[in-house]
């Protein structure tokens, strides 16, 4: 568990849980690092950066600081830290499956038009 | 529709659908002005300003021109462009209501313990 204070106390905008959702996953990489994670079960950091998507090294390390610090992903091995460690999904992250399923369900559909390259993947 | 080409050719970083979806709808706000839509079926500028999450006027603009131009929102009475037009979702923004569901939910759920105030709205 991260124990920076600002990270465990994001600032909520509203009482709104979709606002709320929004506040700590309304970004371009947060859903990208747990869609990983729901395709592979464990991810280490070389492997995140080697997505498809191209994430920069300093938006990764950020972002897998962010989603431990909610407890939305956790290291395999916290005892043992190293750029080496595998990340998981706690069950926090992986109750986001419906959320992504649900993004990837309407992209499919209505991106089409839009997208020339758009693919099935989970 | 937009006729600015940016606008209309969304950068895709992958073929992936959820990282496409999150190309144009990874934020904080687009799926706020989303929501707004759902519950109320129209809204104007002034009505989405009022949202307790309080947008910037620059960013509502910005949004509600990037909305529309994807064809997610549209303007009622496009023919008399003001700033008192109310704004819509398009079949493709109404699809997005099982996306906002599942993000409520989720939050509802696993934001509670940290989120003093967080209610159900959807």
């Amino acid at each position: 568990m991260n124990t920076d204070s600002e990270l465990q106390n994001p600032e909520w905008r509203s009482s709104c849980p979709i606002a709320s959702g929004l506040d700590i996953l309304g970004d371009k990489w947060s859903l990208i690092i747990v869609r990983d994670l729901i395709e592979h079960s464990s991810r280490t950091y070389s492997e995140f950066a080697s997505s498809p998507e191209g994430i920069s090294t300093n938006i990764l390390a950020s972002r897998l600081k962010w989603l431990e610090s909610l407890s939305i992903i956790e290291r395999i091995n916290p005892d043992k830290p190293s750029r080496n460690n595998a990340f998981q999904l706690t069950q926090r992250g992986k109750a986001l499956r419906p959320v992504l399923e649900e993004l990837g369900k309407w992209s499919q559909i209505h991106l089409k038009e839009i997208h020339p390259t758009i693919v099935k993947i989970i």
